[in-house]
């Protein structure tokens, strides 16, 4: 760009940008009962019945790299970054919309395999593709829009959490993160196995398939949008969102939204042993991972309900125990961390475009 | 891009990168009464009701060119490609998703141009923005979705064309491509009217007009969705599909989809005087604009019913009266144009990308 005159983007960074735009916005309307700042919008289309949409986009380059992405990857998280939204609202996604910017030189196969990434995980969720768009860019640019439904009382936003409500996750923190220091340390995972660049240093086989698995999970992640939709089905949840920027982040969002506090215990914070194998071998703190990494797409949620209950509906549908991590307080108490000594420190980190 | 061993997507072209991933689509469920391959998706809600959704995605450098397109511009046309394709169906654009991918060194000055724009437009047409993404790019992407409404029964495709039907449009065609070529010319429109280029030559006052109705409805585009609702209400419209690509372009798809041939009248299409005007100075034809220029966004749409009817619907409620200019063939007779000496030569024209 050359005209760089006066203020840009960078000035405002993208929290600044969406309270900018959010601020353009007038007041909604009756049949819109969530706009902009949810994961996804909920507008009532006849009584009861609700219509969720989300759009996501995915650039090369920023949001991932053809270096270690193979193209079904890059489909697969284009699609479930939006199924993951859904997903957060307690809403069944349904429909799909493929947005894609491509350069005139990209090869076939990696089109191919980009499709079929797209196309696998939308079948996989039973969501069909109804229709998109397709122009020329220097660079790949996805933008996905999902659309789902759900009964308009049952879903669940972000502004619901309460007082005394106990702050959940459904799976572990930090493996997304873990993974994409791995990556950028130099190891891959291929058809063999995990190929490392660490020279003259010997990984053992229990690392190397903890490399593997936090790896997948960085190319690979899977939308939590059964979970979700089972916690709101139950009326289980008063707020939730989706973990993507990380859980400093995304907490922060929510409590913003419900205008609470809370506090989280970091030694109640799930990290699975894969994650701190991976942490030990890189040397890193898996804490740190599990605060401020993103991408992991567990759900966050907030929950008066008994927490025997809560778990008990989750694993009896064949899904991972969720953990209680903390608890919701009034907003004058704001957002920090107990660390494993009792130390309360703010909640801080995560991802912030343009910064 | 480095790699380019092996075919790639400029190999296959637009069209055939479209039918290579509708073709990954498995079979609509019963739910869907439109999916990839028309305007916008139409999907049954709840009895009688469809929600109607659509994205398109515009390119900094491939759809637009800030040398030329005042940030407002952009984010009017972005928003407006939606609505136009909504329109279409016959259904009331309601809701809007904006995602954006934007370089960070943007001046403010840009991006609140871009929002305005979009949020302008938006609200003229009363449409709420109800979500949207941002992410970073090296250039602006924009995506816009737009979701409508509408009874399932009147929605209008692309497919419903007969044998016999009258195909009209809604307005002047090659008005946007006389602009877009002005725009290449080196003319133009400012504050004060329009600044040429043209060395040592007079631009008549006339002309000058010309040139700023031409530049402007090429910067400027409206969406004709308030028409479409119309014809779609009064079951006037058997097919319908928006000039977005051009009339040679556009009409193959509907008769493709519709599985008939057409016959369209040199002498019958509508050029206005600024058009002719731009073509005299320019030395272009304006029949090849007409036919082959895009981005009028005016409705293309076969019917049945009374030609008489058919206008003073349009007229009645305050639009511009429609024009007949062929009628619908059997598939076997090809898609063809009648000059103006009755010599009847294949229609052809229109634009695709990475071609």
């Amino acid at each position: 760009m050359k005209r760089t005159r006066g203020p840009t983007l960078r000035t405002l960074g993208e929290l600044g940008l969406l309270r900018r735009l959010r601020a353009r916005t007038p007041p909604l309307p009756p049949d819109v009962l969530a706009g902009i700042g949810d994961d996804a919008s909920i507008v009532r289309t006849s009584p009861g019945l609700a219509v969720v949409a989300t759009v996501d986009v995915l650039v090369e380059g920023t949001d991932f790299r053809w270096e270690w992405c193979p193209p079904e990857a890059v489909g697969q998280k284009g699609i479930t970054v939006s199924l993951s939204d859904v997903g957060a609202m307690g809403a069944v996604p349904k429909y799909a919309l493929v947005a894609l910017a491509l350069p005139p030189e990209m090869p076939l196969q990696r089109v191919d395999g980009l499709s079929r990434g797209i196309w696998e995980t939308a079948e996989a969720a039973r969501v069909t593709v109804v229709g998109g768009d397709i122009s020329e860019a220097p660079s790949l640019v996805l933008s996905l829009t999902v659309i789902g439904e759900g009964e308009a009382e049952r879903l669940v936003r972000r502004s619901g959490g309460k007082v005394g409500d106990t702050i959940w996750v459904t799976g572990p923190l930090g493996r997304a993160a873990a993974g994409l220091h791995a990556l950028k340390a130099g190891y891959r995972i291929t058809h063999s196995g995990v190929t490392g660049r660490r020279r003259g240093r010997k990984v053992s086989l229990q690392a190397r398939k903890a490399l593997w698995e936090t790896i997948q999970a960085q190319l690979y992640p899977v939308a939590r949008y059964r979970e979700g939709r089972i916690l709101a089905e139950a009326r289980f949840a008063s707020a939730m969102i989706d973990l993507s920027d990380g859980l400093a982040s995304d907490l922060s969002r929510l409590t913003e939204e419900s205008g609470v506090g809370a506090q989280i215990y970091a030694n109640r914070i799930p990290v699975d042993s894969h994650t701190k194998q991976v942490c030990r071998l890189l040397g890193l703190d898996p804490l740190t991972l599990a605060v401020g990494g993103g991408e992991d797409f567990e759900l966050l949620f907030t929950s008066g309900a008994d927490p025997v209950s809560i778990q008990d509906i989750l694993v009896r549908n064949g899904f991972a125990r969720p953990h209680p991590i903390g608890e919701v307080l009034p907003a004058e108490n704001g957002l920090f961390l107990v660390g494993p000594r009792g130390k309360r420190e703010p909640l801080l980190g995560g991802f912030e475009h343009f910064r």
